[in-house]
């Protein structure tokens, strides 16, 4: 084969600018096209980037130009060049067209569904398979794809140990009413997994410090914006700490998350047209505030909160609007708490937890705190709770054997990915979000 | 506070190296203890590295030294004291002890559970919450940790985006048989994902290059040394890909992972006892081999297979016993393989998919192949198999919107771990084992 015939490399669009004036291959998909009489723009995507190319009729023969001007949205596209910078372009660069091959037509009699114009929310979520291509979705999931990176990063560079924790539970974390439930073999019934903390305070007394990150589960009939049935949760558990290491570890793990969004993912916060000014002002040291002064500043701002009372959404987002930075709040009422927090020595009636409340609305972001390593405390908690003893007999054993004051937390990754992308629904920040009424795509 | 009361810094006792000649203070459990008169050895973990102290009891409060001497095992306690280079102690160090600290004992009375002596499989499986504390089983999950660290890094340093894909599923993957149903809301079922294989043919026409990594369920009524109901798999899936491409990727992937837990977990395969020249020697060029060459190569072996049979366990571990690192066979039987493969353009009588088969009797560790990117052929192959039109409905419309030629392969954790750590049973690879007759603890 002559050199002039020969192929030129493939290359990904978010490596053009290392390939400028040089001929390249990009394999994609048509995401746009404009014409102009003897010249066309299609813009091609390949999931790395998007790059516009220059068709000239005069330089490409008759056939191919026809078929480029009057391509189909989304259809599948071999497009070869060279690459030329190009400041005005979307991206610096744009690519001289000078050969192309269709692979595959979307035909006009069954067009590519999601169009330019404004679609219904349900519309698009039926379509999600194919709503993933477009510019906003792509850039809410690789900001997801990033977080989910940098909070890994942290943890693996900080002494703790991935253990994965299981799917299938036999008793319930936090009550069974929000359980679901499956059929296992033999009519038995297991349960998915609200989360791996109990399992973790296994690990952690193995490991020292460990974390585990998967998805949980909860049957809530929630229809709200913050509530997904599935969603992944990161849980770090550390062995011999108490509720200030909880803040420490998770004031860090935040900041080093939002510094990694920061420095990778620039282009996609630009593209949901995210205010990064907000992020940029999250830093170390988080405000602190015990759950007594959080009631009184809620009641001072006209809440109807009392003593007592667990934060809803309202209270969350009233509690930070005067905020730049996440709100700490700690020492809740036992009576709002699971049943596993360590009392405050000063105080009993107060546990020794802390909800992480993110600003400009985004809720509680962080749930933790210290965990009952008392054997005799437990059993009593146990009781008072009517949970059977038989059902936690292995955790009961973390007490007698080894027990040390230990603490961990549980940070959502969709929450957190709808902060950092400032989405108003939660729904975006997964693929394939399952809710109440929504098990498909 | 004088200076000689200050309390030294606490450090992991991975990092003692670090910190020879200097007083340190290390909080774990006691692991195991020697005597010998006026001087006892308590060794100590702390989930980081076990370490010796040395406790002299003329240099002790004689309350303390009395104490230490008939500390049980798993007892946990704070030592402090100065560490000292001595090379004929496990991991160089050794601690001599200046004071220390009883957190919790174990009494006598319900002594911990798991001593020494040898225990039966149940009984540890039972006790899996403390049996994880062991050497070997510490090991084995610091391996899986690892391994899994490597694939994710691969991954992300491969250009792949990860796109975590849904647990609840409202339609099969490969037949019914072996999902596991959830009780959903209102009478609805959803079923836990087998793979998530046909979402990432979603995703790798968004992004590219994609992986998915999580958990997946098969309700198997196997009690065979390979197989657990829930277990991690990663799916890559590329767009614009051939199965070439997938034996390109698996090959390195493989060795990508291999070459860090060689670099990182050297002394947990030690521990293990595992050969670590058999891991070694699994280098690039893997073994190829078509499935028509590997049937006749198992006939000549003595095997019963025919042509058009899929492969036991025998049969992987019979291919196999000759070679020093994988073989991938390629090119099965369509029969054998589920609806979703491409047919080989010169035999359309087999599929395009890729078997890795690892040696030592581990079995498939990687499967995979090009999927069918034409419409036609797709819906053919789904009337063939019964499979309902409209369940499929999503995964179709990605053959009307830009079909392109994609491939891409699943990779199971536990398989793998197993294979790196040389263990039997595959259930020592997780924490948490969910097995036909296991769901506890």
């Amino acid at each position: 084969m002559s050199p002039e015939h020969a192929t030129p490399p493939r290359i990904a669009i978010a490596a053009a600018g290392r390939h400028a004036g040089e001929s390249v291959e990009i394999a994609g998909w048509l995401y746009n096209l404009r014409r102009s009489g003897k010249i066309c723009f299609p813009q091609v995507r390949d999931g790395t980037g998007i790059i516009q190319c220059v068709a000239v009729k005069s330089a490409l023969p008759e056939e191919l130009f026809e078929k480029l001007k009057d391509l189909t949205q989304e259809s599948s596209l071999i497009v070869r060049g060279k690459i030329r910078a190009e400041p005005r372009a979307h991206g610096g660069y744009e690519l001289d067209l000078e050969s192309a091959e269709i692979v595959q037509r979307v035909p006009e009699a069954d067009p590519y569904p999601i169009t330019p114009k404004e679609h219904g929310i349900d519309f698009l979520m039926d379509h999600r398979h194919l709503w993933l291509r477009s510019r906003r979705q792509h850039a809410a999931l690789k900001v997801r794809a990033e977080v989910i990176k940098g909070i890994r990063d942290y943890f693996d560079s900080h002494g703790f140990v991935l253990v994965d924790t299981p799917i299938f539970s036999p008793a319930a974390c936090e009550g069974t009413s929000t359980l679901f439930e499956v059929n296992y073999f033999d009519e038995e019934k297991v349960y998915l997994t609200q989360s791996g903390q109990l399992y973790n305070e296994a690990t952690c007394a193995a490991f020292g410090k460990t974390y585990c990150f998967g998805p949980t589960f909860r049957a809530e009939r929630s229809k709200t914006r913050r509530h997904l049935t599935e969603f992944w949760m990161v849980e770090p558990e550390m062995a011999y700490s108490t509720l200030e290491d909880v803040k420490r570890v998770g004031e860090e793990l935040i900041c080093f998350v939002i510094a990694r969004v920061l420095e990778h993912r620039r282009e996609e916060l630009a593209t949901l047209e995210r205010d990064v000014t907000k992020l940029e002002a999250v830093k170390a040291p988080f405000h602190r505030m015990s759950y007594d002064d959080a009631v009184k500043k809620l009641q001072s701002k006209g809440s109807e909160i009392q003593w007592g009372g667990d934060f809803g959404n309202t209270d969350e987002t009233l509690l930070t609007d005067d905020l730049d930075r996440p709100v700490m709040v700690d020492r809740y009422p036992s009576a709002v708490k699971a049943f596993y927090f360590q009392p405050d020595d000063q105080r009993p009636e107060l546990a020794l937890g802390v909800d992480f409340i993110a600003p400009e609305g985004y809720g509680e972001v962080i749930g933790g705190g210290q965990r009952i390593h008392d054997l005799d405390l437990l059993l009593k908690r146990l009781d008072e709770n009517r949970l059977p003893r038989e059902a936690f007999d292995w955790y009961i054993d973390l007490r007698k054997y080894g027990s040390v004051p230990h603490a961990g937390f549980g940070m959502g990754v969709e929450r957190f990915v709808a902060w950092m992308c400032g989405l108003e629904h939660i729904r975006e920040t997964i693929a394939f979000p399952r809710m109440l009424y929504r098990t498909r795509p």
